[in-house]
This record gives structure tokens, C-alpha cells and sequence, in this order.
């Protein structure tokens, strides 16, 4: 295989060229309002809008279908939501605030008293003046999310009750586009779209999988092949495992999962299952560079779609990048996980970081030596390839030369760039032209 | 292979509830006065003794058989012995503490001067008050052994000497039965009886064994047979090994050398050779767990029995869960290891933690799970798997949830559930309840 | 094969005996003003001298010839150079140091203005009182060397620039001799030749390589046979792999190249690229335990000749031995490395660390004990093992009666002795006639 070893000229393009804080906060002020679900109107409305930014085809599955081990549920939707207190003020009102409702409500419209209607009551008591998100898809119930002071001050009384949804058999729907590179090895870009009202915990994940569309977009073709889907969470990854999942096992080279992505400048890395897969190897290569901190948190099945992409089965090579984690930041899963919470700066910076990895996932090769007996005379070379004087007094040469000694050393051809990377701590992407130009100059070449 | 998993129920039993501390100090009493060696009437009286516990088979090799490298010695009894000072007043006497007298000391009767005497004494200079533990089975020589203050005070004059010993051809005798499970893979408990008059590094070794005898039997049948020995130290191993060496290699799954378990809070274990042995993951997994303190000292060829079971030869899987390890308390070996050192309680606990481990070696399995492609829809289980609410806001689940989904991410086959619990991290024995429900709801079967 | 396992006797040997800090000394004084290189009668009689000391064959290839990816240069030879300054004070005179003149110099004479002189001169920065030495043997300049304060008390004015050198085609010699032994298996010692007065990174060297020769030619013959080679740097150990390479991937059991063995107290192990040779574990078995620091360096593909013995095609088992490393003192490659950097008695020190190492490989071989069944009853043995009275109370044995058990519980056939010694944590050398004993007594036999 031929490759174009162009990646120092592609690797220039930064996330803030290709779109602007206004443009992705525009979009955000678009999708926030959605009554999302996992099935429904509000995801499939939703993802015409996202489809302005990523021209995905639909994928559809009806209700009842049953993919892997799941059953596709029926849809909900929900035009209305609310309770009127006895003294007819309004409480819980699905129009202020959609997550107010739980999510697959059962229709509702009578009254109770007090002690009836507490079960059905959902609060946060350990932050006071917010309510949680919560949805019970599969058991059947109805419920609404107050804060714990409102709940505290209600009072005996008659109260009335209305939910004017409806859950009736549908389809399932997932967008999905390929972006063909020069060989129809993939990389997996999967993202989720059935959180409703929720900031960073939703809409940072597919925002950022638009900007990195349109990078690998503008400084296509790749080596690789790029797959973008947007699904709702862990039913949806099950419905295109149950569809694509054997192609992906023979396909996908290296993945992610994108969510959490505007909130918090720390880096944190879920590992695959694999533990040391090309995913995890380019993530951490250059993650580990970056100048904020980095949590490193090894595969656990439990999380996002990574639980059905990790499963033993599939068993592929999907990792998260994320800033906080989810479950690891208090407003995650609650009202306080709105607008305020993310920053469009710090949802750029992740797209390119995003980016980079893409990047050094398509630099990385297995480099073979040219010269295996005995060292290179690389004052020989066609290239200049030293970036720095000779020193003669120290051994401590430049970081450009001593990765270029260790490459030349470690290309035998069963080490990659990002195992040699790895073993000698250096940043991969930093030296693309040194690669670039040990490949040019013949000292060391693809290993088929 | 089809077994029952009623480990639930099993493991409720506790060790109080077979034995109080009143029955165990009973048979403390009547052990402890007598004049045991490796071999002779001593030995036999005890084990006569402890018969009433455990129901042995007695096998007896003779003086001069050779055994693996080792050959069997005579036989030595003792009836009395000790030194007249120049005063008349008597010293040394072995009525009053019988490990007074060097084993296999041979008979003496004469009189002698200070100096002649001197070199048959024996003192501890670190504990002014106490005397050693001395013995010397396979060269001839006789000694006494006084306190350092006794020592000191000894005058010039004649002294007589008196030792009242017999040393001829008799047999090496060991105790053995084997409690029989619905397989015939064994579990090997070994424990020594050649210790006179010492209490916790000799008859809490052979006192836990009959409590452990006990619980097992209570609860069993058992998945796997439990072979039980009492032997004199390292000769009686040997010849163990001699003649059911091939068959140990062959049957045991795992087992354990019990001693030194009446003294101290702390948990000691000692590996075994192999060093993740069935025996050393089992060990590990419960007293990691525990509320004392754990040393984990890698194997060492020397010590106790292990030395011959865990020989290359054989390479048994053998540990040792003991609380202060022997020769690290500074009583071991001398007569301030008396029954004022070991508590009857300390005893139960000990015997307690091995039945647990016996039972997490009975709930260990290499599980498969039904669901390999994509997570399984556990809340379609026909029994309730999850013992917690599902909630939204945190991965931190609770601990059973955790277990149940790193086991079902886990069991593929080719990996046991004491191996996932190492590397995941939890009380195997803790869940049994749940991995009872996963294999009663199909989630997991038995891979043969 | 059958060998002879007197280590213990040969161990005692001491480099002071075999050569004192005078004859060291005076074959310093005689070597240290010779204007070596790479080619020409500087290095051919500096090796003419310590030919005195390790008898030498001469391999000769000539200029123009390719030897692996290398180019053997033209030999240079320089009989003066000096600048005049403006007011005729002589500057920078090859006769007071000859590392003034930048090695491999054209010739030059000629007057020309300060701003002409100044890109043909080097100094040192952070040094004000010392020069660099510097060469450039394959792109053709001249240049010479000062002191900072020199440099910067330069004035304006007509500079007359001599350099009396020549260039042209000759050839590139090496010496090399073998020190025969019971096997062809080889243990190869290289050092280099061609700096010019400079004493720890350069004569240091070669003077341990006289010493060492001499202290194994007394105490041989060996195990093995050993091979000392002389050599100009780099393009020496090029030349002697395009001739010997595949002689000595065959042949070479351990290695080490001999430098910078003179200055520090502290001792560096810089590993073999495999980390796990034998050089290595023989290395790092006596540096562990000697009195000093040490550090261990993992394997990196530059410094001196191990970057082409090392090379992925050879990849021989040669690590270094030194002191202060090379680039880590400050004085290296400067006028700074002069006689009174560096201590005879270090250097007679460094030699005797070198040959305990030799010792330990000659020592190390893999034991197979005659009883693997149970343990040898150790009390039988014709020659006595136990180099201590039992302790009955401690089973903190003696370090000897560890090491014998460890040795004996560990000798199946598939472990060293030096990689027992490493897991157990033991100086393989200190034990050699516990080790000779187990041997006689037939506890232990050599493993084919």
C-alpha cells in the first residue's frame, strides 16, 4: 500500500478555522429546546438539524424488533406536562423545562392528594435548587422532577395532574455517513442524540463530531475511512451492532465515543477493553502532551456505547475522550447541566484534540530500516535529517534527534510508530516531518 | 460437570456454632502435657487423641525406610530427666516442662563438673526468663535447656545428670482420612503434631483442623474432596509424598500447611511456589478483605511442610494462612509459647477464615455468559438481578452491581471467577448470592 | 562439557597486584600527548604502545572502502597550527594541546581579518577557562579551539592562520587478540583510541583494558575465550562488524565497551539494547552490591560503539561499564579532561569490577539438582553444606543457607544461576564456593 504521508501539512488546520464559537452556540440554541428521546419526534427532528452539518442517510427499526439482546421500545412523545397545586400554582412545567417530565411518562390527566401523588415525585437532595433527569424506558410509570426545596414546601391538598404524552409502536432512527479515505479501514466516531435539554451531557458530543467532520472533511482524503453515527444511546449502538456489528469487527481500526466534551479543562481517557488498542495508544500519545491534566480510567462495562462496542463479543476498539467524566461532575444527569455549564472555547479544543488523534492514527505506520546492520551514515542523506548541530559534548542531543535514533533503531518492522512512540515517550504527531522525510530519503519504509 | 451451588446457605455456618472455646481448651489441656516428638509413643497418644475429632486412618513407615531423599529415624521416648546441682536442689526438670530436655536426647546417668556440663546447655541471652526449644533427631547428643538467669547462677561442684531416654527402631505413624465431595479433586489441609508442650506454633495448627474438619463436614457434601493429615514436620511430609506423591500432583486443586494461627490479629499468608496457585488467589481474595492487617510473604524454600510439598518435584499448590508467621514472633520455639500466648477466640476466627476460603474455592468456576454480542437486557432477567435502584446520575453503582457487570463482560470462557475477582477487585465470596441468580436466570453457565 | 569450577580461587585475584598506579602512569604519560584520530600515525603509535601491554594482531582496510553504511575516511595527520595575533603573540598552539586544532583540519596558511577568523573558532560558554574539542571527520573545514576569555579578548587586525595537515587516502588500522578458553565462546572487550589528549574519555579505556587483559591471562585459562579489540570510535566498530559481524552473533555470550573508567566514584550500567543479556545481569549482579551508587541507564542508540554493536541486525549483547558517564561530566570533551581529572586508583578499581564480572559469567551456568522430589536431606552430604549452626528459633537463616536453599529449590534446568540470583536478590560471586560445593557434592550438575 502507497500512502500520502501528507499529515504535516494536514495537521495545520485548527478547529477554530473551520467553525466559530457563534456558529456552534447557534446550533446549540437550535437543538437545546427539543424534547429528545430515545425513539420519537424530538430525536428525529433533531437530527435533520445535525444533518445540516453531516450529511448522514437515516437507518430505521420499528418498534418491537429485537436487536442483539434488546428490544426496540415504542416511541414517546410529549406535547405537555404539568401539576397544579391547591392553591392553583403551576409546578413542574414541561414548557419551562422539558426534563421536568420523566422521560416514556405514561399519559396522566386526574388529581390526587399529596401522599398519592410523592411517589411519583423525583428530587436532587443534595443539591437543593435543582432537579434531576430521569426516564424509565422499558417499566411503564409517570413522574415529574422538583427541586428539593420545592418539594419540601408543598403542602396537603388536592393536586392535579397532566401529561399529554403518548408511547405507541414507531422506529427506531440512527444517522449514519461514511466519509471514504483511500482504504475502507475505519475509524468509528459514534455519538448520541436522545438526552433532552441537557448541555454537556448531550449536545457537546455531537456538536464536536460536527467540527471534526468538517476538518477531516476539508483536509481529506485519508488514509482511513471515516464513520460518523449518531444514535440514541446504548438501544441505538445495539441496533447497529445487530446491523453492521460484523463489519465493524473486520473493519474498525480505531474509535471513540464522543461525549462530555464542553465542560472542564482536564482531559480524562476511558480506555478500550483491549487496554491497549490503536484507539487507546493514539489517544494517550497525545492526551499526554497536552498541557492540562490527564485521568487515565481503565475499561469498566458500564458508561455509554462503549458497554455495547466493548462487549465481548464485538469486542472493538472504542475509547472516550472526555474532559470531566460522566458521573464524575455533580450536574451530570440534573437541570443544572444547561447552557451555563459548557464553553464553545472549551468545545473546540476538544474537537481538536479529536482531531489530532485522527491525525497521528494516520501517520502511525510499521516502519522497516533500510540499514539493520550497523547505524545509517545519515550524513549521507539526500535529506538533511539531523535538525540540529552536532554537539559533541553531549549525549542529551535535541528530542528531534534522539527520536529519529530511536525510530531508526526500533524499525525492524514489529513495532509501530505509536508502540515506538509509546516505548520512547515522545508525541508522535510532533515529528511528522522527520517521519515524512525518513521516508523520502529511503531510511525507512512501510512494512507490508 | 453439573454442581450445586447452595454456597449461599453453606457459607453461614460459623465456627462458634461447631466448636466453643471451652471444647478447644479441653483438648488443649489434654494435648499439651504430652512429650511428642516425629516419632514414638508421644506422637501416637496425641494423634489418639485427636482422633476423636477427626476420624484418621493411621499409616506407619519403619525406622530406616528411605523416604524421597530422607530416611524415616528411630523412634525416641522420654520419661523423665534432670540435672542435680552441687546443692542437691534439681534443675531442669523435664516433669515440670518437658521441652526442658533436648529431643532425641540420648540416656544419660552419671556426674560431671561445671565445665564438662556447660556444653549440653542451652539458653535464649534475648529472654532472661525463658528457655529454648531444642531438638536433634539425626545426631546423637543429649542437652538441657535453662533460662539465662538459671544459666548465670550455676556454681562450681558436681553435677548429676540425669536422662531417662530410650532411642530405637519403632515407625513413623501419620493420621489421614479424606472427607469425600461429588468430585474427586481434593483440597490437601496438612497440619504437624511433633511439637511437645508448645501451644501456638504446634496445637492450634491441629485444633483449627478439627474445627475446620468439622464445618466441612457439617455442610457437605462438597464439590471437591478434602483430604486431611497430620504428620510429624518435614519427615512425615516426605513420607507422605513418598507414597501418595504422584496422586497429590494429580488430584489437588488446591491446599494449605495449617499452623501458627493462635496468636496475633494480623493475617500473614505465604504464596505457594507457583504463586497463583488456586490456593494463593482463594487465600488472597478473602484476606484482603478482612478487617486485620495482611503481610503476603512470596514463597521461601523453607519453613514448614511447604518446603517438601512445594519442592519442583512436586510443586503442589500449598500456602499458609497463618496470623504471626512462624520464627517472627519472638516466642516461636521457646517455653513462652505456652497457653497463656494463643487465644481460643483467635483460634475460631482463624478456622472461620479458612472455612471462607474453602468456600470461595467451592464457588470458584470458569463462567461463559449467554450474551457475548452486546450487553444482555437484564431487566428481561426472570429473576431480579440487579439489588440496587437504578440511578441515573452516578456510574459509581453499587458494589453488586459492579461485580455483576464486570463478570458478565468478563466470562468468556477463559477466565475463572477467582481470576476476574483479582483483577476486578472484589470479595468473590460476598456475591455468591448473585452469581447464584446468573447462573439460575442462563446469564452464565459452567464452561467445561 | 565439563568445566572446571575454580572461580573461587581465580576471584581472589586484585588488579593492584597485576599493575601498580605508577606503571599505569607512565604508560599514561607516554600516551597522552600523541595527536590521535580516527586514521593516522597517531593512532597507529599510540596502538604500537599499549601493544606493550595486550599483544595485538593489526587489521588493516583502506580508505574509500564501504563498510556497512559506512565510508572509511582519508587518514589526517597534523605536524603544527597556530594563529598569530595583530601584536604576534602566538594563539591557540597545537604544540602546548593539540586538541586546539579542530581534528581533521585542512591545511592552512594564511592572514586574514578578526571577522574572517571568527567562524573557524569554538570555545566553550559556560566554561570561560577551558576549549571544546571538536572534529569533523567527513565535511572538510578547519577550525580552531579557545578559551572563552581568549575568544573575547580578540582585537581587531591581521591574523596569521597556520595549520600544517594532511589529508589523503591511506587506511584504518585496529588491533585485536583472543585470549583463548576451554570454549569458543566469546566475550567480547572493546575500547577506542582515536581522542587526543584527553584522559577520561579516552585513555581510561584502554589502560582498564590492559589491566583487565592481564588479570585474566594470570588466572586463565577460562570458560570462555576472550576477545580485546582497539579501535577508532564509531567507524572502528563499523569496520570490525563488516568483517567479524556474523562471527561474533554467533559467538559472543556477554560484552562490554571499556570507557570513562577513571573519574567518580559512582559507578553507570548502561544496559545492552536486549536489557535481559547476560553482560547485563552479570553487570548489575556485582555493580548492585558494590559500595557505591549506581545507576542503571536503559539501553539508548547512541554514545559510542554500542550504536553499531547493538544495531537491530546485530544486536549483540554489549553494555558499558563506567563511572561518571559520558555527557554527564562536565569536563567531557573538553581541555578540562586532562591527568588531573582522573585517579589511577579508580582506574585499578573500575579494572577489578570488570573482572568480578568476568568471574560471575564464568561462574554462572544452569543447575539442575539431582533431587527434585522433596527436599536433599542436606545433613547427609559428604561435604558440609550448612555454613551455619541450625537455628532452630529463626527461620532468618544465614545468607548462605538462603542462597543454597534458593539455589536448590530453583534448579530445575530452565533458570541460570545469575537469573536466580537476580530473582532472589543474591551477589552470584560471593557464593562461588557454596556453589563449587553443591557441585562436588553432586547436589547441583552443570545442565546440558
Amino acid at each position: 500500500m502507497r500512502m500520502n504521508l501528507d499529515i504535516s501539512s494536514k495537521k495545520q488546520l485548527k478547529a477554530k478555522s473551520v467553525f466559530t464559537s457563534q456558529e456552534l452556540e447557534d446550533y446549540f440554541d437550535r437543538l437545546y429546546p427539543i424534547c429528545r428521546s430515545i425513539l420519537g419526534n424530538g430525536f428525529r427532528s433533531s437530527l435533520e438539524i445535525l444533518r445540516e452539518l453531516i450529511p448522514f442517510e437515516y437507518y430505521d427499526t420499528p418498534s418491537g424488533a429485537q436487536v442483539l439482546d434488546w428490544i426496540v421500545p415504542d416511541e414517546w412523545d410529549c406535547r405537555d406536562a404539568f401539576i397544579i397545586k391547591p392553591d392553583g400554582e403551576k409546578l413542574a412545567d414541561f414548557k419551562e423545562r422539558n426534563i421536568r417530565v420523566v422521560q416514556y411518562s405514561t399519559p396522566v390527566n386526574t388529581s390526587m392528594t399529596l401522599k398519592e401523588l410523592k411517589p411519583h415525585l423525583h428530587t436532587l437532595p443534595d443539591m437543593a435548587d435543582h432537579f434531576p433527569y430521569v426516564a424509565s424506558y422499558y417499566k411503564r410509570q409517570w413522574g415529574f422532577c422538583l427541586t428539593q426545596k420545592e418539594y419540601d414546601a408543598l403542602e396537603e391538598g388536592t393536586y392535579k395532574v397532566v401529561i399529554k404524552s403518548t408511547i405507541k409502536p414507531g422506529f427506531l432512527r440512527y444517522g449514519q455517513t461514511v466519509l471514504k479515505g483511500k482504504t475502507d479501514n475505519e475509524i468509528l466516531l459514534s455519538t448520541y442524540l436522545c438526552h433532552p435539554q441537557m448541555a454537556n451531557h448531550e449536545l457537546a458530543g455531537p456538536l464536536a463530531m460536527a467540527i471534526l467532520y468538517r476538518m477531516l472533511k476539508t483536509t481529506g482524503p485519508h488514509k482511513f475511512s471515516y464513520r460518523f453515527v449518531v444514535i440514541p444511546e446504548n438501544i441505538g449502538s445495539a441496533t447497529l451492532l445487530h446491523q453492521y456489528g460484523d463489519h465493524l469487527v473486520e473493519k474498525v481500526h480505531a474509535g471513540f465515543v464522543l461525549n462530555c466534551l464542553g465542560h472542564g479543562k482536564k482531559w480524562t481517557y476511558k480506555m478500550s477493553r483491549r487496554g491497549n488498542s490503536k484507539s487507546d495508544l493514539a489517544a494517550l500519545n497525545q492526551l499526554r502532551f497536552k498541557q492540562h491534566d490527564l485521568d487515565v480510567i481503565p475499561f469498566f462495562p458500564d458508561g455509554s456505547d462503549e458497554r455495547q462496542y466493548c462487549s465481548p463479543g464485538f469486542n472493538l476498539p472504542i475509547g472516550l475522550v472526555m474532559r470531566y467524566m460522566y458521573g464524575q461532575f455533580p450536574e451530570y444527569h440534573t437541570s443544572a447541566d444547561d447552557k451555563s455549564l459548557i464553553s464553545f472555547e472549551t468545545l473546540l479544543e476538544s474537537a481538536q484534540a479529536y482531531f489530532d488523534i485522527m491525525m497521528t492514527l494516520e501517520l502511525d505506520f510499521t516502519p522497516k530500516a533500510k540499514i539493520l546492520r550497523g547505524t545509517p551514515m545519515l550524513s549521507r542523506s539526500p535529506i538533511p535529517l539531523y535538525r540540529d548541530t552536532m554537539n559533541f559534548r553531549s549525549h542529551a542531543k535535541t528530542e528531534s534527534t534522539r527520536v529519529m535514533l530511536e525510530i531508526l533503531n526500533l524499525a525492524e518492522g514489529n513495532l509501530s510508530l505509536l508502540e515506538i512512540a509509546q516505548l520512547k515517550n515522545f508525541d508522535l504527531l510532533l515529528h511528522s516531518e522527520l517521519i515524512e522525510d525518513l521516508v523520502k530519503s529511503g531510511y525507512i519504509v512501510y512494512q507490508s
